[in-house]
């Protein structure tokens, strides 16, 4: 059962405020274990193995690793470049176990979402074919909180807190400019679940305040009803907070904001889905004649550490503690899952990594009322425990300081 | 020299995080003063008026008024509606003077940008004719900084430091994604005046840090320099963080990114600026063939009261005690302004509000680079002080927790 040999690590798509947390703990973890000689990073996820931009973490300062767990981005940088294939014949393949024989590479970790996943699963299934002895394991990652097999993913929590306060805030400013602009509709990201949209719905604290109103990705969205529930909360309030993901479907189930054939494409080929806002903004003032302001909150939602949630980057830093200490019991091709108890709430499964590749989770319909226009109590529940406690961030002239990892490459022995 | 009566307060334009912190300032100020009996608030600032909505604000309880101090947006409610005249055959003005005459209005004090100083401005003028004894006094507001006869404008400081706060957070989750998406246009509010733009240099920490480029609407904008200047950085960062205002203007003085015949405007007749960061977008992923993203922060930078500066927040509450100890004096017709000097600096001269109304400050040519692409070292040596300090905010379940004023009307005796 025994493997000894280096552990490689890498980060991979939109990085979220806890990202670092989970390399801090694959770090630390790895530490433990004489079993792991070398500890590495790949620069740029897998294109740093294609490129051999690997860097050494042993050797940075303990000072910088512990910086990781208050630093937003990816210190390690990420990517979305993907693997194909997984059969022998890919060249990318081929050159990530190439260099994984070069490294004495036994033990890779990747951090990231479903696309991510999916890499990983990539790279695992590929292990036997290579005849290559190394344990794979994923580190979930996203703030959208969508991956199959785990009830929370590392990184939301943090962002709903984020936007939550964000909604709060910027629900003050707007009532104050009601007589000149009543209606606010702000867009988080999230393209087919809506975890984000339903966690702004914590900043509302009582019967008329903000979010009035949640568009999921999981209700078809119809006009009709939602200028005419628009208009309701306009007459009873004076103006209305409107929360939206970026994918909202129409009952046949395409986007309605996307003109056919003028669907511009992200680098997966997904559909820019950012258009939602102007497309609610122009609804509701062609059909209530009412001033609408748009806010897309951007990358501050996946970064804004200076207000993280002190609990999610716990479970981000456990999260690379439990890949690694599963991977050193013999585990391999899984990722860490969280499956919410009553009491004690920890990872307490792993999940195949190929029931988490490309699969999405989305919002159930417990946690969205019947209307389908805002979350149940039980989702407020669910969401609320990962949102808690404050960071205390070291400061420097007014402004929090950062860590950057040093580019010391690994030397091939 | 002594006058009785009441004060009236009114908030107006787009609030600041400190906005409120001026109407506490002007609240606990005027309980002072015997010659002051009641204390009044205009709702959504001159349509208060106009329409008598006025709430009593001797009658909040403490907490309430000491909570004012910690909470965005602009507890009486501000507007976009100004006064076109200070004669007496307009409407408004008469009906102004009306209702002052109905409550017993002896001192009003409005707080505000420059187009709400105008508004202060003509209702100052109009005294006289009106045979009407009452003090004016505006209590400067804004987060763009551009109010003539001022070195510093409370607000300013709590947005430059989330900007500031956000660029650092945001560069290093786009310098994660450099193979992907390695240009970033960040949009901070501000039409005319760099104010903004400026202070978020205060995120550059070293040589190669965001943000790289500057562009303010002080500096005619030439496309092949800046192109040039952006390419440049590129090549040696391989990425490139850039700023700039809402408006940027050709060597002509023309907006570069409103068409001819093509001019959305705001209620003021200003052209609709935003636009700014998609053209600077466009302009890049055509000559650079490098994908471009637009951040724009939006309401965020005038509302993240989680976190203000606490210096800010004091200059925001000593502007108000200012303005009512001015009037208390016998001034009218005036505004708290800050000479920054060497030593002390705080509320040190009062300027005719016919100064400040309808003008712009402008970032001086030496808190630009020669080159016109940064700011210079004296202007973080000026803006350094307004960003110090944190805010600590009541928390509950997560989430800062806010106030509202209630609305206990004014009894006419």
């Amino acid at each position: 059962l025994s493997l000894k040999g280096n552990l490689l690590v890498g980060q991979a798509g939109g990085p979220s405020s806890v990202i670092n947390s989970s390399l801090y703990g694959v770090i630390e973890e790895a530490k433990k274990y004489d079993q792991i000689t070398g500890i590495f990073g790949t620069i740029h996820g897998i294109e740093g193995i294609l490129e051999e931009d690997l860097i050494d973490l042993k050797a940075q300062s303990q000072e910088d690793i512990e910086g990781l767990k208050r630093t937003p981005g990816a210190a390690l940088r990420a990517c979305r470049y993907m693997l194909k294939s997984s059969e022998p014949d890919d060249d990318d393949i081929m050159r990530v176990y190439e260099v994984f024989r070069k490294y004495n590479i036994r033990y890779f970790i990747y951090n990231g979402g479903n696309d991510s996943m999916d890499t990983a699963n990539k790279i695992y299934k590929a292990a036997e074919l290579m005849e290559y002895d190394i344990r794979v394991m994923g580190v979930p990652k996203t703030v959208d909180n969508d991956l199959e097999g785990t009830d929370y993913c590392p990184g939301n929590g943090s962002s709903a807190k984020y936007l939550a306060t964000l909604v709060r805030e910027s629900a003050l400013h707007n009532e104050s400019m009601y007589t000149s602009e009543p209606i606010t509709v702000l867009v988080t990201v999230g393209r087919n679940a809506g975890w984000l949209p339903a966690a702004c719905a914590l900043a509302n604290n009582g019967k008329d305040e903000a979010p009035h109103i949640i568009c999921f990705p999981e209700v078809p969205f119809d006009k009709d009803s939602f200028v005419n529930k628009v208009k309701k909360v306009y007459d009873t309030v004076g103006g209305v907070f409107i929360i939206t993901g970026e994918g909202l479907t129409d009952k046949h189930g395409s986007y309605v904001m996307v003109k056919s054939g003028d669907v511009a494409t992200d680098p997966f080929g997904h559909p820019e889905l950012g258009a939602v806002g102007d497309y609610l903004k122009n609804l509701l003032e062609e059909r209530l004649k009412l001033k609408t302001r748009v806010i897309v909150p951007d990358i501050s939602q996946q970064a804004a550490m200076h207000w993280a949630s002190a609990t999610d980057i716990e479970y981000g830093e456990l999260a690379g503690r439990t890949a690694v200490s599963a991977a050193i019991e013999g585990f391999s091709g899984f990722m860490p899952s969280i499956r919410v108890g009553k009491d004690n709430t920890t990872y307490n499964e792993l999940v195949e990594l190929e029931t988490v590749a490309n699969a999405e989770r989305r919002v159930p319909d417990s946690y969205i009322n019947r209307e389908g226009t805002f979350v149940t109590d039980d989702f407020i529940n669910y969401i609320a425990p990962f949102i808690q406690g404050d960071v205390k961030l070291p400061m420097e002239n007014g402004l929090p300081v950062y860590t950057r990892l040093k580019r010391i490459p690994v030397v091939c022995k």
